[in-house]
């Protein structure tokens, strides 16, 4: 499944990339006035292969969830049992990223792909749980490459049954305590850069801990013979390992769920730190997919800002947030909506009869 | 009816503050983690009078258009007569403000303060003409005190009429070729920054088009006797007359709009330099209505990050929109209700059974 979703990847299709170009230029408004928003809409264009691209909604959130062996080395003060907690507070409405979902129209979908405690499948929760949480990190791999590859293939299967739902644009969440470190141990090896550059501290933790964290995710590299794919990508099958060595289930099942997205030509607006380590792991496996991606926020850990440049994505929300569960991405989705409607409900200087700048 | 509603206008309430921020802290994220939204939230709060905050919906968005003096020195290559062009787009839907607007669901209605033209009041246009178009500003004052009373004062109309008929969030929107230069000239007065630091090139200018600008920008405070408010407010009556001295009608109605919306404890998102050179006016009138405000967007032009800091305000949108016609204050819309909305619906630790984080 993996092998076929991969197979089915485009690049952006550069006719319907100029056409929209052109297309913003005759819109009642001076050319490039809209800024950011006018590339997003263009690259949806390119995505989807047809201008002015489909209108971005319905879309829906799935909210990853999963357990880490690395919580046992006190990575973060927040008791692991809170994975499990939010999931329920995520199923009974009570999260933030409930409230923003209901504030922008959006489904909220919760996947179990590998919390510690056994769940049942009940409406609003897809049961994929690959294992009760990975191994521990720093002492060898957090999971095999057997089970990264079934983690990316649940993220495969849960964005296609919500495209096959008539989702028109997929939100990644996330929800795992100590999930920063494995980012941060992903960005470190996808992006080249010193585990010091990329750790940050979470949803918030003291001197020590963040010291304690930083080499943390150094020894997960050492141990697992990570040496980092510094400016050239690394081949796919290094990708994978480097995904079971120091990833998470929550990551390796996004980076699928990026995957189909961009097989499905379903764009997909990526959440913060966890989403910008899935999606690198995702641009190795095949660069084309971030033609298909929108960067929905810049979060505050250090190690998102290196993965986003890293993919050259600009985030379109910049406001300090830190709580992942999708809640940048959520909040991105209205101007995503907003970029594309303009190219499908705006007048051109010749319908509207407004007289255009002379050039 | 402008004395009337500077006196209903009361700061920011310390204990719907307090509450707030307290409030904030029980819910099930890690402290601080939604960033400057929980300050937002926080401040609309303040700005109520309750914690939490009514929700900011529906909002409004009053389009104020007017034509300028200053237009015939040459300060924009686009013709006078795309105001009025632009006043029939927005009636039949075709511009970015309307996309924007019914992405967010939000009501648009169109104001003329002082188009060249003469316009018909039809479904969606409110007419409070002033004049014809101000006087030119770098030949002596672009309007007199009273018509700038006049403008404020319709400004306060047409706020008032939006919340009556259901209003609990007002947007402010512009429309007026070659309004940049004189919200150049108010931002340079009230902030007491040089012309060449505030002055922008609008919607697209070129060099030679820039350096005249400013020095008209320049022209327009010598002849007007404005030495520039730096550091200290000036008072009400030397803010009026700075205001009729190089403002548009528009920015006198925009300001008048704001000061309504403090007054009625209504939430006002603010667009662009436009708004921004009006909030200044707002504010020397009464440093209190900042308390009632949201900067909406930073917009391309220098002047408006001048103004943003001279108000304290903290943009939520930054992706270089130069567009005005309410389209920054439009897609921050979404994100204001959503920060509203985690304060009434996000559980708290005790009431979800989430575990709290040891502190």
């Amino acid at each position: 499944m993996l092998a076929e979703t991969l197979a089915a990847i485009r690049p952006a299709d550069p006719r319907a990339l100029a056409e929209a170009r052109a297309h913003q230029d005759r819109l009642t408004k001076p050319r490039g006035s809209l800024g950011a928003l006018e590339e997003v809409a263009i690259r949806l264009a390119g995505a989807a292969g047809a201008s002015p691209p489909p209108m971005p909604e319905p879309a829906a959130l799935a909210i990853f969830a999963a357990d880490h062996g690395v919580h046992a080395r006190g990575v973060t003060p927040w008791p692991q049992e809170v994975t499990v907690q939010m999931v329920a507070n995520f199923l009974s409405g009570g999260a933030v990223a409930n409230a923003f979902a209901a504030q922008a129209g959006v489904q909220v979908t919760v996947v179990d792909v590998g919390v510690a405690t056994d769940l049942a499948e009940v409406p609003g929760l897809m049961v994929h749980k690959i294992a009760y949480g990975t191994e521990d990190l720093s002492r060898g791999p957090a999971m095999t490459v057997d089970q990264a590859v079934r983690a990316l293939e649940a993220g495969i299967v849960v964005a296609r049954d919500l495209v096959a739902g008539g989702a028109r644009c997929l939100i990644t969440g996330d929800m795992g305590i100590a999930n920063t470190t494995a980012s941060a141990a992903l960005i470190s090896v996808f992006t080249g850069k010193d585990p010091a550059e990329v750790t940050g501290r979470g949803t918030g933790i003291d001197d020590a801990t963040y010291n304690s964290k930083v080499d943390i995710v150094r020894e997960s590299l050492r141990v697992n013979g990570l040496a980092g794919f510094p400016g050239t990508a690394p081949p796919p099958s290094e990708a994978l390992r480097a995904l079971a060595a120091v990833g998470g289930f929550e990551h390796a099942a996004i980076a699928g769920f990026i995957l189909y997205g961009a097989a499905a030509r379903v764009p997909v607006i990526l959440d913060g730190v966890i989403a910008g380590a899935a999606a690198l792991v995702a641009a190795a496996l095949d660069p084309a997919v971030t033609d298909h991606c929108v960067a929905g926020h810049r979060s505050a850990e250090p190690g998102h800002s290196a993965a986003l440049v890293h993919l050259g994505l600009r985030p379109l929300v910049d406001l300090e947030l830190r709580l992942g569960e999708g809640t940048g991405g959520l909040l991105a989705h209205p101007m995503v909506c907003a970029a594309v409607r303009v190219m499908h409900d705006v007048a051109t200087f010749d319908s509207a009869g407004v007289t255009e700048k002379p050039v």
